[in-house]
């Protein structure tokens, strides 16, 4: 055991992040083959330096581990590693040069006033130095920040059941796990199939994900994958002893919600499952097949985690890993739209948290985006795909023809975000500014259609074509004005002509939208369709995507793969945000929850109770038609009900009467 | 074995040298330390893909193996690497798909038409598509690129002493050596101390490089390493099975010299095997101490080459090594000059070799580096040292205000470089060649002192100090007209008031000036004096610095370390240019020596004969004081002596009689 005081292990700022983001990135397998990432992978620097000048009032004993190669200098002279060094009453100039070339170079000084964290700087060999970047997972000398800290924990299926060709191991709902092998005594290969679904794991011919241990082997670790169901096919049954071990990320599980619906409350604990599943290293996607990290998903992760674990450390991750390193090579993820809600993320997170510290790291690496996307916009000040880019938006058919209105609404937003960030450190830009607001005159000006009292996709294709996309953007990101904004609900969002919105990435704007537009009945009855639906057909995690009208294994399929499709996708963890916001109706009113208002409405439902972070403190509710409960440890809060607003006093229990309020 | 075909490992171009590069940077040692490079080190990418339109005219069997994680696309369907892959006939789009985070991806294909090689192009998810890199040296299926394709061959000791604490072996001469240990019985441990000097080797506290065989091992290999003499240490003898592996890479040793003077004769053989034991992945400095690469030694190495070995491909390394990718976090290795040292070998490689591709594929990192030097002008066009910057020109003294004349020179001639180069290209910016001659316009109105008749240091300072540096420069790079010409060489280079060089480093350039200012008899001396010195002082490879005026251990000392000069140093080797281009007398008129000129001169010999490279053919020289023959199985030469010009048919003899000549 080493003593581990306060020291924790230490690296160049945003490095951590990125060099896991190109592990993670690079470990997707579908059956007998890899598929990396099919964008720019950025790497950690190799060669740093750190330094400090420390102030001894008492001598002391320094010494100074590194995952690396390179030595110590103390007052001009050169150590090694692992050697203590005397350090005598007095000030020290202290460097450590730490080079490795194939991981993240860090390193970690025992000591008392030398000890390592993030009052000493470090430096790439460029010209800037940063205060150095380090995680409270690595505090040990013995931690090495190369592997993520996950946890594990041995997990026993539900039901085992024995084939002629093998067994059947169900762990009774989706999980992400290792499979261990140990005391193997078969003489032929041991093939396993891993499955979502049961059909998956007996499809040895189609599951995604297979292990196969060679014949001899006497023990055998796999690497870690998501299923509910494996099947280990071999012809010798009992020759090994097999174990599995959950993988995870402890997290505060801060946010609660219950309800007198007993669906809804299933929906919001399976939501949190598939959350809590996808929430490792970043914020993933889902958890059997890529485990990539997008940028749009992951822009949703972060208003989940915000009323469920407030966890600001995988936020901040996530953004880290996601914009990687200068130059950018592509918009992220290589969607123009990605960048965009890159761009937002930041700001989001600051009106989070108001941690100015993560602005101050990263605006330079959103001012290069920021810049990037500018230099990617036509005469006309709007941003057109060009060769390479992918117009995503959604899944949804609509008119891409040139410049598309959804984009502009992104970047228009976006060239906001940036200017505010660059405003909380000095440094505005207030080109950005004024971009952003020409963008939206613009906008107004070529997309807004009076016949249709809509915002259509393009202008430049003739066709005047209406979805919901934009008109969804106008209303949340304030585009349209007041007039516009109950035509767009008039005329799209209540509009059976306009194609619905069939994507549960989209769906989340879509629902947002129409808790702000008074519609929440309606979306308590889509939470019970849509969520309440993939419970019925037992899924223990929600979905990527789910058509009520298939049936069977089409259930299943997605891009061309009879088991292509994830079955625990973060994007569906969403009824965790849209109950805490708009039911409990806790959100900040500014940044890092200085003051928020808790503003419940039922929905149609009888009886709403549960809990919301609010950034170091937490907001509970409970309310029924006739009564509401509102208490916090964390002062700044009001309560809007009915009209009227009443000051919420820290730890001090708000209470109402409601037939009396309205009476 | 596989078939080795005409298939070849392919990465992303230049990522193999900025692998290696890292390597190499972060592999030096001192004692029971490491010292990395200070300088940034940029790693390759780490995601690349590989792409063709494979035609087929028969049917064919492909196999991919890879270096990474990936997949291979065959008109849109996945495949694993190792297995092979029927392709019909006809055309296949194929794509290989390669990630590895530890190293450097690169791919390998058996098949006919779809072999790979640089006809393949790759792409690391950035926008565009370059041809593929390679390089001969990696042409097997078993080959792996992450490992530098060293040879080895064992060398015996000359000498064997055996002392109370252990045996001391003298290989002979200076080396670089893996030792390699084998049934090791010893109890205890076993330590080696490496030698350029005998002195160094036994000095166990001082000796820079160690090794430690831990007690209990039965095989160890150290790294390679550079020595003469080795001392292990072991209190029991004959415990272990020791043997010495020379690594290094083979050269074909084209150019050749020798005289009527013996000294000048073992003086160019000393040169080229320290030349030899420095060209490795890349031009090293040195191959005890750093074995970094510094692009102002790399630049003279470029010229030794060109006259030694001609071997492009080492250059090319070099260059691109040195460079690394973009953003530019500091000057080359931190040096203002050495920056425009880069910038000027792109240009001297064009010129050796009319190797446009090479210029295609790093132009674009030349105008990066172009304009960072630029961005870093004042507004009088001139560079000044700035924060971080090292401003170096040599380790002598000489008067640094501001705006230093000798790097005002070189940043001209590098703006005529990259200039030179777009203009190959089709892409001259014009500004750089502006740029550049009003900065010579500049420095002869600013630097040139009448008074003193010579270019001054600093014109900032007021102190108008006068040294060589700027003036040597100022010939050889065409910046002085005839008349400050003629000044110079009388109130500069023969004039014993202003400062001698003292570097060999430097004198590279002095030496070269003199040659061209018709001083060869004193050139002769000098290389009898300096090189002939430290061979009459028992070296074996030229050193890093020489005095005359001291003596024993003091030879060996240098940065304030005992041992810490490098007694093998690759500018060590300028004889060889010298010899080559000035005694020989042969050099390029025009890119690729197209054509080239032989003007041999004896330099105070009673003969001179040898050999020159010259881009793909030989130039064979002899020559006495009354008799020349010159051959050559290349055209486009012509010889110029005693004022006359004469065409070099290729193949066919030229010979001369002097006396005939001159009656």
């Amino acid at each position: 055991m080493s003593a581990t005081s306060a020291s924790q292990w230490i690296w160049y700022p945003g490095d951590f992040e990125i060099y896991h983001h190109l592990q993670l990135n690079t470990r997707r397998e579908e059956r007998d083959y890899q598929w990396p990432a099919f964008w720019r992978l950025d790497d950690c620097y190799h060669n740093v330096r750190f330094r400090k000048k420390v102030q001894c009032d008492a001598p002391e004993e320094m010494t100074v581990y590194a995952h690396g190669v390179g030595h110590v200098w103390v007052d001009g002279k050169k150590h090694p590693f692992k050697h203590p060094i005397m350090l005598t009453a007095g000030q020290h100039d202290i460097q450590v040069h730490v080079a490795r070339t194939d991981g993240l170079p860090c390193m970690y000084i025992e000591g008392a006033e030398s000890a390592s964290d993030s009052s000493w700087e470090v430096n790439e060999f460029g010209r800037d130095w940063l205060p150095a970047g380090c995680n409270g997972l690595y505090r040990s000398r013995e931690d090495d920040p190369n592997h993520f800290a996950f946890q594990y924990e041995k997990i026993e299926p539900v039901a085992i059941e024995r084939r002629a060709d093998g067994i059947v191991y169900d762990y009774g709902r989706e999980t992400f796990a290792r499979i261990e092998f140990e005391h193997v005594e078969a003489f032929t290969d041991i093939h396993l199939f891993y499955g979502e679904s049961l059909e998956e794991a007996l499809d040895t011919e189609h599951s995604i994900l297979i292990d196969t241990i060679p014949a001899g082997s006497t023990s055998y670790h796999c690497p870690a994958r998501a299923f509910r169901y494996l099947f280990i096919q071999c012809s010798e049954q009992d020759t090994y002893a097999m174990s599995a071990w959950y993988a995870y990320l402890p997290f505060n599980r801060v946010g609660s919600f219950t309800s007198s619906n007993e669906l809804l409350n299933r929906i919001w604990e399976t939501a949190e499952y598939t959350f809590h599943l996808n929430s490792r290293e970043f914020f993933l996607d889902g958890i059997k097949r890529d485990r990539w990290v997008w940028s749009g998903d992951a822009y949703q992760s972060y208003f989940i985690n915000n009323y469920l674990y407030f966890d600001a450390d995988i936020t901040k991750r996530t953004i880290i890993a996601l914009r990687g390193k200068d130059p950018i090579a592509t918009h992220t993820n290589t969607i123009l739209d990605y960048s965009f809600y890159w761009i937002m993320s930041v700001h989001a997170y600051y009106q989070a948290t108001k941690d100015l510290d993560f602005v101050t790291f990263i605006y330079p690496r959103m001012k290069s985006m920021m810049d990037y996307c500018i230099s990617r916009t036509d005469e006309d000040g709007f941003i057109r795909g060009r060769d390479g880019d992918w117009v995503f938006i959604d899944w949804a058919e609509y008119d891409r023809t040139g410049a598309v209105c959804a984009e502009q609404m992104l970047l228009a937003e976006s060239l906001k975000a940036a200017w505010a960030c660059g405003e909380l450190l000095g440094v505005g830009e207030a080109a950005y500014l004024q971009r952003s607001e020409r963008l939206k005159e613009q906008i107004n000006a070529r997309f807004w259609d009076e016949a249709h009292g809509a915002y259509i996709d393009s202008f430049e294709s003739g066709r005047r074509n209406v979805t919901r996309h934009a008109n969804i953007f106008a209303i949340l990101l304030g585009i349209a004005d007041d007039q516009q904004r109950e035509s767009i609900i008039q005329n799209v969002l209540l509009n059976d002509e306009i194609p619905q919105i069939s994507t549960p990435y989209f769906a989340f704007y879509e629902l947002e939208v129409m808790c702000q537009t008074g519609q929440l009945t309606h979306v308590t009855k889509r939470m019970e369709q849509y969520w309440g639906g993939m419970l019925a057909l037992g899924a223990t995690t929600f979905w990527e995507e789910y058509n009520p009208s298939v049936s069977g294994l089409d259930h299943y399929g997605m891009y061309g793969d009879r088991y292509g499709k994830s079955l625990c996708h973060a994007w569906g963890a969403s009824p965790i945000y849209l109950l805490g916001r708009y039911y409990l109706g806790v959100q900040s009113t500014s940044p890092g929850y200085e003051t928020f208002v808790v503003e419940p409405q039922l929905g149609g439902l009888e009886r709403i109770q549960g809990t919301v972070p609010v950034n170091g403190g937490t907001v509970t509710v409970e309310m029924t038609s006739d009564w509401l409960h509102v208490v916090s440890d964390k002062a700044g809060g009001m309560v809007r009900i009915n009209g009227q607003v009443h000051k919420l006093e820290k730890d001090v229990p708000f209470e109402l009467v409601l037939g009396e309020q309205l009476a």
